[in-house]
């Protein structure tokens, strides 16, 4: 027996003619003589031929879709078209069983509900083999654009003490018995018994202790796991989710979003390059659901089309101020088309005014500068003009917004107005202050949501697809 | 002014007599005339050279140890020693000042509990800048690894509802108010009305989710934070740590030894090539350190020294039973100076155990396999001997286990049985078994502790200063 060889290697082999072990699952047995064979490594199948004529009978029916099994052969040139080589069979070894009829998943188109009630089995599907094959490609091209860069990679804590920032609802984390919580004299919970020795939870961002790092490494980023214990129960949002979060010391706002549009480029194009095959399974995908949609509801540019044009395309740069003067006379708006009219300066941003701009006014990528420090976080860079901040947001097509970010705000007594005004403790933020009474800096930073990243590159619907085991209200299964 | 270079670049620079504009924080300030400048970019600073008689006073005064400053000028070659290149400077400007009064990182020697404090600020240190450097490396080494050998980086759950696994305490994750949780009419805690809708906790391991992956995949890893709820305050337990994992579908117990020694080498042989400064500094620390020491307690080799062994040698691997036949008859145990002494077959292993296979008896990297099933996971492979499982540790000198892995049991009947005898609860684990029933196949993996790894590279001897903001009983500040 040779070496196992994997699928992808196989299929891409100019030597013919040679032994090859080759292992993985059975996706279709036809005529009893041609096996699909997937190993996981590609979505493309190997085909095996099997010599059923003298094959036991007996392993010729155990060779159902779901099987795990091990092939002995010889790769040759392949006379069916649809592949260049396949294996001629000399010995098949069922290592798994699989019962077809009770196997989960059929040889049959299952609902995207479906397989995520049975996500411990949908990575055994084309779709979900690329969706997972692009999103390990994603990541590692996250890593490498920030390592040629010279960005230190920093695990900045998952349980934290402070929710400080005031990004949300946060999970508690506790060593209680939640049954019997210990309590002060006075009633309340006393947390000083707790693991931590006080209340702790769920971080909801790596930026505060990040800018941290950055301001003794000049350049870091963060790639973990953050929380919110929001009810939201809408396909964009989930209660565990990975977020990209770069810090740079010296930074301005403009290097901020030069970072940003470079890092997006740079891994998208990474995965058009590298997981073709998948793409392209995930255009076709794409452009079989939208079938099923009315003509005027349906993308005017396939996936791959789409993500070819974010490449070749900048990014439009303008204020949020330009931006309400767009939105207030656009033809929805006037035609109270939108469910938020755009009444004037000063208004949050809906998902549908960000989606007006990107794909119909614009129709690219567009980021958003300088908008109302009421709406933004205490920690962005107040502008000249005493009204705005140094924020920045990128908005995508069909996704909204994809990163948000800032130039932060580096002037102590400015920093701690801003929170004294909008009742932010001091205190609890010490280490933080501390980056700013001891040699601070310009810098900027912004963090990207990296399912939201995935969901634009595989073209997929709901966020739920994108994760291996999303986590949502009433749901931790697996 | 030209653009900001980084000092790692400055100093490999072979162009010299051209302006350059450099930014970073001061290091010290000799004779009102040479900066030491440093950016994290490396632990190297570079000088600069101020015309302090032609600059103003008031700005002189302003350049102090930990001051953020940006500077133009001229790179030359350097008269001094110690360096090759200099600046000299043509204008200086603070960007950020520092009061050295107050600043709490000294031009001195600070205790490792000090900066522990102050871990915020820790990371201008030359220590912690070396490490943190080192840290990223290794992290980006261990991706690079996997990637080359077509490994799909697989995000398992952070958050989860089984503690099936039993490996120890975990963190409950809740969005209850502690103050008052819901009850149900027989007055226990009702999980129903939490946000998962059932009791979920903090992951201890990915590994039963990565099988998931694996056996659609091939060959995954996860690389992410886990953590244990255990009171522990010891110089090697953490309650968050980050762990490495990979599921091998089609590997043996064999290939996955193999695995885990070419990831170890791989790595450290890839810090060695782009850290040669800063492990050759953690060398001279260590070298300091071990000063204090009485003789015949100092490692009789060099960090660095250590760390090319580990990559100039096989590990030595043998069974359970053979080295409780070695330590049975050491002279330690002969002696009674073990703490526990090894009496016979069927005992767990303690750290002063490993420490002698590893540092006395082998001097290298040890691998042990075949443990007593009792003292091993309900998910390890069972070997015909009916006694033991095929599971594999790694023990590193200084660390002890780094690596704790096994082929993991493909077989329904004796895995179902195997959690029958110690109770733990077959249907919350119904996606993990269905594994086995539909087309499951032999397959490995193991567990890769990240900070025990960063430990040893670092010469480091508290894992609480190889993360950046460590968390342990009474402790989650920052």
């Amino acid at each position: 027996m040779s070496q196992r060889i994997k699928i992808n290697t196989l299929l891409q082999s100019t030597q013919t003619d040679v032994d090859v072990t080759v292992k993985g699952w059975v996706r279709a047995f036809r005529q009893n003589r041609f096996i699909a064979l997937n190993d996981g490594s590609t979505n493309n199948n190997i085909q095996i031929v099997v010599d059923f004529e003298n094959t036991d009978p007996a392993l010729l029916k155990r060779i159902t879709v779901g099987a795990a099994i091990s092939v002995f052969g010889k790769l040759i040139a392949s006379q069916g078209k649809g592949q260049t080589v396949e294996v001629i069979a000399e010995t098949v070894e069922i290592l798994g069983d699989c019962d077809p009829e009770k196997y989960p998943i059929q040889p049959k188109k299952h609902s995207l509900e479906f397989l995520r009630e049975n996500a411990h089995l949908r990575f055994r599907t084309n779709t979900f083999g690329a969706i997972f094959r692009v999103r390990n490609t994603l990541s590692f091209a996250v890593h490498q654009f920030f390592q040629e860069r010279g960005f230190v990679y920093l695990h900045t804590p998952i349980i934290t003490a402070s929710d400080a920032e005031g990004a949300g609802e946060t999970f508690h984390v506790t060593n209680f018995d939640l049954a019997n919580t210990p309590r002060t004299e006075t009633g309340e919970v006393d947390y000083k018994q707790d693991f931590f020795g006080r209340a702790a939870n769920l971080t909801v961002s790596g930026q505060l202790e990040g800018e941290l790092g950055a301001m003794a490494l000049s350049d870091i980023y963060t790639f973990g796991p953050t929380f919110r214990a929001e009810n939201s129960n809408t396909t964009r949002h989930l209660a565990e989710f990975w977020m990209i979060e770069p810090e740079m010391a010296f930074a301005d706002i403009t290097d901020n979003m030069d970072t940003a549009e470079a890092l997006l480029k740079y891994v998208i194009a990474y995965a058009l390059d590298k997981n073709k095959d998948d793409i392209e399974f995930l255009t076709q995908r794409l452009l079989e659901e939208e079938k099923q949609k009315p003509q005027n509801e349906r993308s005017e540019m396939s996936l791959t089309e789409k993500l070819q044009f974010c490449l070749s395309n900048d990014f439009e740069r303008l204020t949020y101020t330009e931006a309400i003067d767009i939105l207030k006379e656009s033809t929805p708006n006037k035609k109270k088309k939108f469910q938020y009219l755009v009444e004037g300066w000063g208004t949050d941003l809906q998902s549908e005014h960000e989606r007006y701009l990107v794909e119909k006014h614009f129709k690219k990528p567009v980021i958003l500068t300088d908008y109302p420090k009421e709406i933004k976080s205490f920690y962005m860079r107040q502008n000249d003009d005493g009204k705005t901040v140094a924020a920045m947001d990128i908005l995508f097509p069909g996704i909204g917004e994809i990163v948000g970010g800032s130039q932060r705000e580096e002037r102590l007594e400015k920093l701690e107005n801003r929170m004294d005004e909008i009742g932010i403790p001091k205190d609890e933020l010490w280490w933080y202050l501390d980056t700013r009474r001891y040699g601070g800096c310009p810098h900027s930073g912004f963090g990207l949501g990296f399912e939201r990243l995935v969901l634009f590159v595989t073209g997929m619907g709901n966020i739920r697809d994108v994760i291996p085991f999303p986590r949502f209200p009433k749901n931790a299964e697996f």
